[in-house]
């Protein structure tokens, strides 16, 4: 059976403590898996077109003593993460050769992808492919699940947005503002604060870094309070958030990106606010929210094609260029959802 | 017009930093109010019977610069909570002399209320008058409607309590007992371990203060995790139950007794459960309940005659004792309901 010629992956090369860095990872080049799937197989074999930056990798690679809620990466092997991939040859009687799926995938060229029933079919082909990463994937899902049925927003209400030109955060802001509602974003340069006030529209943004006092900031820019606090970073964000937040106010509960490459995690002390101000703060993972992608997908294409809402990438070229993409995300160097192209068609 | 001979109060001496101490009250005797409440004024005028020493009233004691959920005290006043009353004189429409109440009074032997609306009515003056500081009162309902309302438990969820011998945690031990749930408790001695075990018939207790592993004795207890924490206490306590919660569970904040005497309150380090483990996190107040009083007097009511619900109670005698009953709830010394008796008809 007639082969790939070879096959460039990232694979990790230990557990990782403390702060990710390149050298954690290494890139290499194996051989190929053939063609074509066996025969008998309900495989599919895919070619990666893209694939994702997210900031959760990072807990998987860390060895966890407990099961957490996905499988720690193992030393050796290729890393895994959501991807956009042209299927090359199928076994599944679901997909067939050319099809183009989004979905769980290694960072490498091609993947055999035993458990095809985890993909998504990819309904409009016409917008860049790389969004599938993004906006009309995974992040795209998390912010829209996190918002409206985890936060449950009204009207007018006010919203407060960590890493907000980030993948989840750039799309809640959006969506927020589609509903009527008056949104401030947090990000970490004057750049990334300028693309919240003139791309994504927001009512105001700030740059956490400037700021020595974020719970005064915070009271500067809300003085009503906030509403609802749609969480990306945690540690001293949350603690200066919540005695800034409004009776009964929500706090969805999506990452906490500061906190991932500490050994011992950050304490935060105001957490009685919770009771005083009858807070619900709540965690969330997208893979609850499944069975509403093809809906969401059809929602957010529509905005897409209408204009209602603006999307930044941060696009890598090359598998070689993906361990440096990747810890970006912790430095805070990239600039809208980090991606990486590993094959433009 | 003729007065009662003079009234016996507490005051606060001075706002309040860190531990509390006896030395932060005084007991006072004052001329008393006069016995009718003067024509026109739609007051009532009341005999205090029993007082309730509750956790919360910390928080009033110290100096808030933005308001908080209740007014803070004012040095050189009254202490104020809830207690059960019998009206003297009253000129509201609702209430007249001879009825017994109970709601916000004073720390003293009589008090005039000028916003009578806020109290109850006793409905079942046959059970002790006393249990409408506990069981039958606040801490009954917030125990109903934080276990019910906020964490909605489902048969056969596996719960925890801390603080679980207290005024609240006794009642939702035993509520959570009635539909079908394991239950346990942590308490900080081993005389409340064993009320917990064979008066409120818990699955299991135990003395937080000799487990030098608060998370590894929870694995114990909970081999298959936390559905429900019912949260009393706080601080190292929540950072040991995160760990143990299963997926999708719910942390009741109801209070963080653990908290209330710390200038600096500490750091609760393990959030990230929150995120990976779905979990909500629900901070309530009793006073969003009231409006289900009344329900709830019937169906309590209802337990205690049926011996469903056993009570336990720490009942000190007058007011020269309440400064000294507060400070128990915050060493730990008192076992079960602490409450005051100023006067037993």
């Amino acid at each position: 059976m007639a082969a790939t010629a070879s096959n460039k992956r990232v694979i990790l090369k230990r557990y990782v403590t403390g702060l990710l860095s390149e050298d954690d990872m290494e890139v290499v080049t194996m051989e190929a898996p053939p063609l074509a799937v066996p025969a008998g197989s309900e495989a599919v074999l895919v070619k990666n077109l893209y694939v994702s930056c997210d900031p959760y990798m990072r807990n998987r690679m860390t060895r966890h003593e407990m099961p957490s809620y996905v499988p720690d990466f193992v030393p050796g092997e290729v890393l895994a993460n959501f991807g956009v991939m042209r299927v090359i040859s199928s076994g599944h009687r679901d997909f067939k050769a050319g099809d183009l799926v989004w979905g769980i995938t290694g960072w490498e060229e091609y993947t055999v992808i035993n458990n095809p029933e985890s993909l998504f079919r990819i309904n409009h082909p016409k917008l860049p492919l790389s969004y599938y990463t993004g906006i009309l994937g995974m992040p795209g899902l998390t912010a829209y699940a996190g918002f409206f049925e985890v936060s449950k927003p009204k009207k007018g209400e006010y919203i407060f947005i960590s890493a907000a030109s980030g993948a989840v955060g750039q799309i809640v802001g959006q969506l927020a503002k589609i509903i009527g509602c008056y949104v401030v974003g947090s990000a970490g340069s004057d750049e990334k604060v300028s693309l919240l006030k003139t791309k994504f529209c927001f009512n105001d943004a700030f740059n956490y870094k400037k700021e020595p006092d974020l719970e005064a900031a915070l009271r500067r820019y809300f003085p009503e309070g906030i509403d609802i606090y749609f969480e990306n970073v945690g540690g001293e964000t949350l603690d200066a958030v919540l005695p800034n937040m409004r009776l009964g106010g929500r706090i969805a509960a999506c990452g906490m990106i500061s906190q991932y490459n500490l050994e011992r995690p950050e304490g935060v002390k105001n957490l009685f606010y919770i009771v005083t101000k009858r807070l619900r703060m709540e965690g969330f993972l997208v893979f609850d929210f499944y069975d509403r992608y093809y809906q969401f997908e059809e929602e957010m294409a529509g905005y897409l094609k209408e204009g209602k809402v603006a999307y930044v990438e941060d696009v890598v070229e090359g598998l070689d260029a993906a361990p440096a993409a990747l810890i970006k995300l912790f430095t805070g160097r990239n600039v809208g959802k980090q991606l990486v192209a590993i094959a433009r068609e």
